[in-house]
């Protein structure tokens, strides 16, 4: 379907026509590029026929020569809104460094996964950045060459070489979830991400601490699964108190299923910090906003990006050097929707 | 600070390599590679070197040979929330079609911006795809080689010669508006962007026409610029509700000036749909979970996504095509947050 015929605009100035432009051999432009020593006349001549032609380096080219393409191969599920805020701050501090992203979505699947690592490999990145997952890392790691250093960020892959940038996911959980309890709830429950993430591991984890910790009794029946999303979030409440003895507050572990847990909450009737208390991992400004407020754990968005960055920038200075394993707690926010369990336990 | 010594894995194999462990020359691995005729028993030992040494073609040496680089640049002023959800969704249908997107923030800086084009240049970008903004392109346009096609989305740029795609942002708003009006409010402002976008004066165009087609006045002071910001928001209608008369419907023309709205109501007291009705141009999830729900007009990010993609690669098969203007329609949630304006006036 291409059409023939002339081009819509000048075609790109080469090195070809910067030498003719120049009256020296090619030989000598390439020479002038590669900043070797030549004679001063013929530097001038070809500086001059740069600016009068308006010749622009090809960064393909460029790259070729350098062996180093200045590219960050970034590999991500989707652009959320926890991710949306990190990769935005993250290409912003490497581009201030020099290093231009490559953003790849793979969605969680097989084939979108090797498919990015494929193009990261043919761009020649010089690291890689990517949510750690088990089984798709498994399934694609050939196609990454060995020499490529790789950082981990929102996701553990345990046992592979590498760099790590995460949020301390257990502690943040287990101060969350202590809050519940301090507001003297005994029967809580947790809405869970899927446990073959090492992130959905380390919160329910931090649930369970805090609740051994506290002789809270933990209960089976308590403990969903709500797969990260809002429908899960949604379904995972709705099984939940229809339990005999239903919790009377719920820790949700990501944002998504959160906004499922307040949907059917508004779609029941149930009025938040008096029929349940809530609390979620994972803040927006809207929670802020919610009657009553979402008690919450905010990921330290800028402070993840910034050392993912510094990271990346380390490992790439000093291939040799030790990995690092960075952990960042999440910021605790105190709103209105854990209420103290008296009230309405008084009430029953 | 390069450290010296060996690299951490294999070195990248060339075609050297392949010829080399072929026993054929390098000219007939080039010939191999770029599909030119040759003696069977040739190709075969090449393409047994190419599977046992795991080359892998360069991308960037491709893209020089074809000049297509297949990669799109993206020009945003950053990944908010409705941004990042519209390129997710671009990244993923041109990824569908081949093409990979090279994502630029130029946050509304004019250095950023050229640095922005500059970068789309030397990648040899095959379309640019940017939100227009008068002042960046007349600055850096030189920038960007001319036989490189623009696709204009967000925010229009009059005069150039680009394909568009848009929303309808005066029509979305008056019809957002027509609701107010129609709840029975005469005393109705609004809180609108910075006026040299075009997105801005097409919301606020929207406003007036709504008004003046219900015989509705325009009050100078009722019309308010908010700077698309959280903060600009807040101090608008700040000093909106501040006035003699202050309006009882503020009809706010973008998601961050909602949020400054709504802190601000929150922060002074005010319940929404009682003491101010209240409308918002784009549309999150947790507006629906508000209470009241904000009534708002959504962007049809999943049809804008598909247009720009579409957009792109008719442009790419029909250079010398006529361009087009694409304009959707946003979509209207009708909530609870724009009341009848019958029974607060009477309790007055």
């Amino acid at each position: 379907m291409e059409p023939e015929g002339k081009p819509r605009g000048r075609r790109p100035v080469t090195i070809v026509d910067v030498a003719e432009h120049a009256g020296v051999a090619l030989g000598t432009v390439s020479r002038y590029l590669n900043d070797r020593p030549m004679r001063e006349s013929n530097r001038r001549m070809i500086a001059d026929a740069i600016a009068a032609l308006g010749y622009r380096r090809n960064a393909a080219a460029a790259s070729m020569k350098s062996n180093k393409s200045q590219f960050v191969g970034l590999m991500v599920p989707s652009l959320g809104q926890v991710h949306a805020r990190l990769i935005d701050d993250l290409i912003r501090l490497l581009r201030l460094r020099g290093r231009t992203v490559l953003l790849y979505r793979h969605e969680q699947d097989a084939r979108s996964f090797a498919d990015g690592l494929d193009f990261f490999a043919n761009h020649r990145v010089d690291a890689v950045v990517m949510d750690g997952n088990e089984q798709l890392w498994e399934a694609a790691k050939e196609q990454l060459p060995d020499n490529v250093p790789v950082i981990l960020f929102d996701n553990d892959l345990p046992g592979i070489v590498a760099d790590r940038v995460l949020v301390d996911n257990r502690a943040s959980s287990a101060l969350l979830v202590e809050q519940i309890i301090a507001a003297g709830h005994r029967r809580i429950a947790t809405v869970h991400g899927p446990l073959h993430r090492s992130v959905a591991r380390d919160r329910l984890a931090g649930y369970k601490s805090a609740l051994a910790a506290h002789n809270v009794p933990t209960v089976a029946e308590y403990i969903c699964n709500g797969d990260w999303t809002e429908e899960g979030g949604y379904f995972a409440v709705s099984r939940l108190m229809a339990l005999e003895a239903p919790p009377t507050a719920v820790f949700s572990a990501n944002y998504n299923m959160t906004v499922g847990v307040l949907r059917w909450l508004r779609d029941n009737g149930l009025t938040i910090g008096w029929d349940i208390s809530l609390a979620s991992f994972d803040d927006v400004e809207l929670f802020a906003l919610h009657r009553p407020g979402i008690t919450a754990v905010a990921q330290p968005v800028p402070r993840l990006a910034e050392a993912i960055a510094a990271t990346i920038i380390a490992r790439l200075e000093h291939p040799e050097a030790q990995q690092r394993h960075v952990a960042l707690s999440g910021e605790l926010m105190i709103r209105g929707s854990v209420a103290s369990v008296g009230t309405q336990e008084a009430e029953r």
